[in-house]
């Protein structure tokens, strides 16, 4: 069954809140996202009587989601996958920003104010989409430098609600997905959720038309779209978010310090091979040593995140 | 000119030992290398007195380094550059391993026992080469896999001597170069290296047949080689490696914690589309945010190595 | 004026849960709070229902929390100045432990089991202890060692509800105070931390016998208390919390890795001296780095908490 | 025996040079050292020529060390014990600074100019020392402040030669003891290094007047001293430096990240407490988890140094 949600509302954080819609497993979900700074396909900012909070809680803007959806039978120790039917694209513009404090290139810490960390200026940047040619490009200030970008559209958040409770921030990813901001949650592939609360409470958005590893400066290329995705209650459990492709199977780890989403992922797509694909332990690490890839998918949110990755032809 | 070196002796530091070929701007070395290991083509371990220390020096006895190659007309100051003309495989077998204490699965310090790391065993892998077909396969121990996989031979170790004299392990990356585990020290790659004291004294080694990214255990498919390298002096300054192919420029940023090798090849970077391609700092950071890509070469040495590229299309 | 407070149920969160007492600045709570594990004075676990959870959130069991007292005129933007007027122990004995997968000396992510981290063993320590002479005792198990060690009671968990709305684990430390483990917040030290939403919504318990820096092995002495704390509204702005002896100023950074909440702390009280005290910024600095004293305040919870001090003489 | 040793010359690496001195086990050494820019005890700055590289090594010229001093019959695998008899500072003056690119606040790297961390100025300060009282005291810019503190003189760098040949900075601490800049090496102290090389080696300087914890801005009170060392052999093997006081036993641990150090120096003395005092390592680590302190040494120095003390009384 399909199901079409025009959202009339957003939340911003993950978190058990009251689901907008309900489903079945195996059903198909048709929505749309707004942008992460809020604006919708007509490029116009969303009111803020949109904007849900949690009950006695001040939203961050950033990053409004939509959802959350109920999976009917979906139970916490449960997995929930989310196959990515379509991302189309609905509008012809996207946003990016260079900016102090933010991104990379800063200190360590979310989100602060620091003595020794002024020099980047905030800069915006506005990027023509064209749909057609799937290509994006932007007027530089430099020397008439125009340059044009193929774009590879993907969901830069997407999560269920976590185990404690509620994260309050939609710009930050851990086990439950959220803003892992990875390019490899694309049309085409299935990322698979640790379901923590009844119905799973799947919410999405922040959409990125294009956007280099590591979303090193804190901002890709942002822009609103439509989704469709097929959501499917999968009875093993799961401990971080995992992405299969045609070509690869993939963990993502979110953590601070970069080392730790690194270690995290690893040791998860071991456990992968080793419980469903019945590799040695060791073997498995040996194999994943000389074949696996990385993909540094984030440095910029509350926790970063790295993505494990693992070819398909071995299994 | 081409120069052929076949060693009498190996070096395990980077730095002002006696050089033992002279060459000129332009020049082609063509030299052989053993692995990591110090097995040479035949498989046999060379004898200790091969080994070279420096004076008064416990050399540690992995990664036994060819050269060095003394370059006429290189000054501090100057950049070295390598053209990896050639990378042949002269051995049809590589060995790998899993060892507690060391790769990316373990803690952050170099080469420590630790009360709470003990769990990985050590086990050896020996892998079959084909060098014709380019594939490597191992003997798995569980239900009889036995993956095969394509080679990618790259230089693991090559270095100059540092700034500050000598780095008496020839595991250690840094901004000389030295063993930054990244497979894009390819054939038809150049290597730029910052030359630090007179002749640049530029060694290499530690040659592997294929691994993946991050260096996951810490052990690549480690075998000999020959390698075919023409090399220039270039009259300009940079402070980290540098390596260009066809498709990318790129950076090898060294250091730990992880993040912080991250920032290194980004800062540098964009530096180098600044100086060299007269990008507004801040432009290029913003385009480098959505074109870049990532690469994790390694996790195990006492220095992590993080490689930032970006693609040549948009210079 | 004095409230008295046995609370009949405990939070496990920071964040908008209801109050059970509100007061007006200057009043004075007594208050009772159990252990770490929920045990009362008398040894006795508290009921499962009478833990409150957020709604709709499943709660970790570590840490119930006392209150929140709501505080009258308390808006965000104000700081809660909280004095430390009494420590009352009002049991005679303390548990500790050690386990694998926590505290300092395991992998930096919080929680989690690892591979390569199942060495140290889960082993109960029963701490007695004498509160006429303020010293706790315990058999080892080792050559009949039985050590004396003086007792210094301090509050591990204060907080109040945080800039975005809820944190799920009131094991966790952050700007809006939490579980620091700091024992600098002892008898006769003044609290001051930054209101979020009105009434501040302080929440206390955790109380600690005794504890090493660094919380090393996750666990300090864990007992039950009586607080006598007297609190006002300060018409002030602060970022991150700050604790006054007769001799330090102090401040608590929480986050990870441990240098980043070294660097917030420090960066912290540079302002702190600046805009208070009206030191030039980086004669603050210079004076700071010649007297400064730092605590290493806990290295186990999902934020490392530094303390930067300020000797008050030099104020 | 007492040797005097006026140096005519200094070393600026840890490493096989050439020994200025030999002495037996037990024998005491009475020697001068000049401050870590180079003034000698008139403010004298010490002429290039006595400066001492290595053999074909460019020396960075921050810590010039006293030595090297050759005892006989330290084998690798020993300890060199170094009892502080005395730190007799020798003149009235003391400087320091503030700069950009060093110390606590500034990126993790070291030495490195980057593109986000231009904001600190270089300024000087000039302290007077009193040496009759024991205090110290500078001009501040702002307000007329004049702040006395008291001295604590310490021998900010010591060590021996390192395992794998010299380390080129003398500003590098490591398991070789080094630019620990830990305020423990103070007069009444005995520091315990692990010989690597025949002779021991050992060198010394960068005495400073006073210091706060972490040596925030990377510069103490610089100044010159003699110092009265007494030196014996233990025929036993230690792994990182050791430090004992009247009060405490400790462990120096130095590597990056902060968190590594702290690591390093606690998984020592859990040893130390195990091997020499017949602990049960599980109650060692609960014990000291109970009792122990933390120093943060330095958080400048290419690697960051962190101090493990656990208390003498049980023992």
């Amino acid at each position: 069954m399909i199901h079409r949600l025009l959202p009339g509302f957003y939340f911003h954080t993950y978190g058990p809140n009251a689901p907008v819609l309900s489903i079945r497993s195996g059903d198909t979900v048709v929505a749309t996202t707004v942008d992460a700074g809020g604006f919708d396909e007509k490029g116009v900012l969303i009111s803020s009587d949109m904007r849900q909070s949690s009950p006695d809680t001040v939203y961050s803007s950033s990053n409004p989601l939509t959802g959350p959806v109920y999976v009917e039978g979906a139970e916490p120790g449960d997995t929930l996958s989310i196959e990515v039917l379509g991302i189309r694209l609905n509008r012809d513009s996207a946003w990016s920003r260079v900016a102090s404090n933010f991104g990379g290139l800063t200190e360590e810490a979310p989100g602060r104010r620091l003595l020794y960390n002024e020099a980047i200026p905030v800069k915006r940047y506005e990027w023509s989409l064209d749909l057609e040619e799937m290509t994006g490009s932007v007027q530089l200030s430099d020397s008439g430098r125009f340059p044009l970008i193929p774009l590879h559209p993907f969901i830069g958040s997407i999560g269920v609600a976590p185990r404690f409770g509620r994260v309050e921030m939609s710009l930050t990813p851990g086990e439950y997905g959220g803003n892992m901001d990875c390019s490899d949650v694309c049309e085409g592939a299935v990322l698979q959720l640790p379901v923590s609360v009844r119905g799973g409470l799947l919410v999405f958005g922040d959409v990125h038309a294009a956007q280099g590893d590591g979303e090193l400066c804190g901002v890709a290329l942002e822009t609103s779209a439509e989704l469709t995705l097929k959501i499917d209650v999968l009875k093993k459990s799961i401990e971080w978010p995992r992405i299969i492709s045609d070509d690869w199977i993939m963990v993502a780890g979110s953590s601070r310090p970069l080392m730790e989403a690194y270690k995290i992922a690893h040791v998860e797509i071991v456990r992968w091979l080793v419980d469903e694909y019945g590799f040695d332990k060791w073997d498995a690490l040996q194999l994943l040593s000389q074949v696996g890839r990385v993909r540094v998918a984030n440095t910029v949110d509350p926790n970063y995140t790295v993505v494990a990755k693992f070819p398909c032809r071995y299994l």
